[in-house]
């Protein structure tokens, strides 16, 4: 593997691997006062259609990803749109 | 261009247009009290791996489109560290 794939997966695990603590910080203290709604409705939307977009063409690295990011961007937008 | 590579382009669109609503509004409410300050370092480390990334394997839309969400991230991110 070529050295700066190293770099596209480094960048790949942080972008994904970010919204982990903001799930845990929602889930744990149920404040979502300063996020913005509009953010994780469209941001969910992108990351399903990544989703069948990294399904139709069969990478397995671009589903994956976006699958792991869906998992914690969900409940933020579950807790977000119960909150308002 | 093939159809499902629409998908990939809606998606990128989505993906990186979510941040513009959570910019405007951290930027006018100065309100970062639900926002997770390690989501957006780890966030905006990544986009700038992603976008050097880009530009080493000469990749317009995996540049463009990084550059353009540390465009709105970075605010985010100087604000949450103001605010604490």
């Amino acid at each position: 593997m070529e050295w700066h794939s190293w770099i596209g997966y480094l960048a790949a695990c942080l972008t994904t691997l970010s919204f982990l603590p903001q799930a845990i910080k929602v889930i744990t203290t149920r404040n979502t006062q300063g996020i913005s709604g509009l953010m994780y409705v469209m941001f969910v939307c992108g990351l399903v259609l990544w989703l069948i977009y990294g399904l139709l063409i069969e990478d397995t690295a671009v589903s994956m990803a976006n699958f792991l990011t869906l998992l914690f961007a969900l409940p933020i937008l579950v807790i977000k749109s119960r909150n308002g």
